[in-house]
């Protein structure tokens, strides 16, 4: 049986604008298969590089998208976790080999044999997995998340993203210790995570921002403690005096180049920088590990299980991302806005009402 | 009271050669001070920085040495933790405020106000410190160490710096797990420190070293169970290939300039390289950090009470370095051995029996 989807993919067009086309998917509900009707879907920073080509592998026609929520329609016969009507959501992948040691630690995106990416990835049948700009998706149940009840749909979606990819790190090197001191260079889709996980957890919060218009919303919106303007030469060399030694930690997503000396000055020692976003290189002095015994580590999002235990805290905590809401029709704008960093803090496909 | 010491000491002349002299020390035994006659004194890289004044700020004449071991010939009213005659050890740092939250976790190496290093340091007398190239030293308690019983006193000295370089962040970072595995690149002082506990820690060790004529030794003496010539280029590439995601830890021992990418690719998901030499800069690809949540991290020497228990699984283990037993007079050629990385493994200075 093949099933007529609804998409919105990518073709290689000059313009390389996405346009809503009809496309069959050839993959019927197997039965350890959930099948979700999508709601929702962020829009991650990935979706402009493939869709793009920027990473010179993209194979289209090309259907991105990897925060999806939406309702079950459908299991297979062996699925326990999920039945029709329930609230689901997929993230960055699909599949994995399900037997390795990092699979059997739930750490499926780091299988040994390569976890399947939700879209522009060969699935183990051979198609192309297609992500989130879709009317449907039918994934593996191992690879499906519970929505807790109540959490509104839109603002679990980039949790399946930006958040674990934040949240994972904080949890790896024990963030979550009440009255430690947090900083976050940039604040996007994955630093405005970061400050809310880091506001939940009880920690004192400093955003460092190239942008003085996310200044208020910073401090008032999402509760930072302290907002440094770190494209102000002065008020940064000023602080960096001033703050030397003062941050347990730093979850750093700024993609653009920067130095990392100062920031790993602001450490104390043992302080632990985490680097989510991609720069051209990391270049320091050893001198900025050595002598307070710093660290600096990098992470990828993150395996099922704590995807779901993330989920659980952000019920829990009322830990809700800041999204824009937008109509499929209004992506390539969207996607022009996210490489001008022009969103606060995330847009939200609202695919349930805008892809029928 | 003054006494008169018998110092190895080093003035600023045109050749930095050092020169017997004898000095005057200003301390007497106070309170909590211990007085150790120095047995051994192990020869270590900061000895030649700073006789050197590679770091402009030597205060001549110097006294070097921060690997000390002797006896104990006096103590402090106060002092409970050590007899004469018992045999002890002093490190890299003789004093510390005592109170900030670092010296309260016996991480007196990161104190706040600074510790007061072993030699041409200014100690809170205003005198400027010296080193174990003399015939005593007086300590406060707190920053000398109980050398076990029946440990050999020249093979204990390394331990006081080399050693706990190493010991600290294999600590740390938890690479005390038989079976593990365990790369250590550079196999001087520090390497081969980290080979000795890592195969006291039931860890796979490979050694990189750019060193042929050290292979033989590192296999059979050190007890490594592979050996890589880094400086082979296709020895290289055919291996960084075959063990792809194979090392749960590396230490970093190597000062010159070197690649991170390649020996970064070696580590398994979530694995930890430990910087502990000094090379100009640390310059990598971000993904080498992200792609699989990898960690790079500093360390620096280590506590009193990390210290003592490093001594205390020495001794219990029989973990002894490698050393090279030398007059005081042959300190010069040493040095300049030192500089050619031409020592297996360690110079100790036989101050004993050669400095009367």
């Amino acid at each position: 049986m093949c099933v007529i989807l609804c998409c919105f993919i990518n073709l290689p067009t000059n313009n390389m604008r996405t346009k809503i086309v009809q496309v069959y998917a050839s993959r019927v509900v197997r039965r350890d298969d959930v099948r979700i009707k999508i709601t929702h879907c962020g829009v991650c920073y990935a979706d402009v590089i493939w869709t793009r080509n920027m990473a010179g592998d993209s194979k289209y026609p090309l259907v991105p998208g990897h925060e999806i929520v939406g309702i079950v329609t459908e299991v297979g016969s062996s699925v326990k976790g999920f039945k029709v009507g329930d609230h689901a959501g997929v993230g960055t992948y699909v599949d994995s080999c399900g037997e390795c040691e990092y699979c059997n630690d739930f750490l499926e995106v780091h299988c040994s044999k390569g976890s399947t990416f939700t879209f522009n990835a060969v699935d183990s049948d051979g198609t192309i997995t297609k992500g989130g700009y879709s009317s449907y998706i039918i994934v593996k149940e191992r690879y499906c998340y519970r929505i807790p009840d109540g959490f509104p749909l839109a603002m679990a979606a980039p949790l399946l993203c930006a958040g674990i990819t934040v949240y994972t790190p904080m949890m790896r090197h024990k963030m979550n210790q009440p009255g430690k001191s947090l900083g976050v260079i940039g604040l996007g889709g994955l630093g405005h995570m970061a400050v809310k996980f880091g506001k939940a957890f009880g920690l004192k919060v400093t955003v460092f921002s190239t942008s003085e218009s996310k200044k208020e919303a910073a401090l008032k919106l999402l509760g930072a403690d302290k907002f440094v303007i770190s494209s102000d030469k002065e008020q940064m060399e000023s602080l960096l005096q001033s703050m030397t030694k003062s941050l347990d930690f730093i979850i750093d997503t700024a993609s653009g180049d920067h130095l990392f000396d100062p920031y790993m000055s602001l450490l104390k020692v043992g302080g632990v920088l985490v680097l989510v976003g991609f720069p051209s290189e990391v270049r320091l002095h050893p001198g900025s590990l050595s002598y307070a015994s710093r660290t600096i580590a990098g992470s990828l999002t993150g395996g099922t299980k704590q995807t779901q235990a993330m989920l659980e805290f952000c019920a829990e905590n009322k830990v809700y991302p800041e999204i824009e809401l937008i109509n499929i029709q209004y992506i390539n704008e969207a996607l022009e806005r996210l490489v001008k960093r022009d969103v606060k803090y995330r847009f939200v496909i609202d695919v349930q009402n805008s892809l029928k």
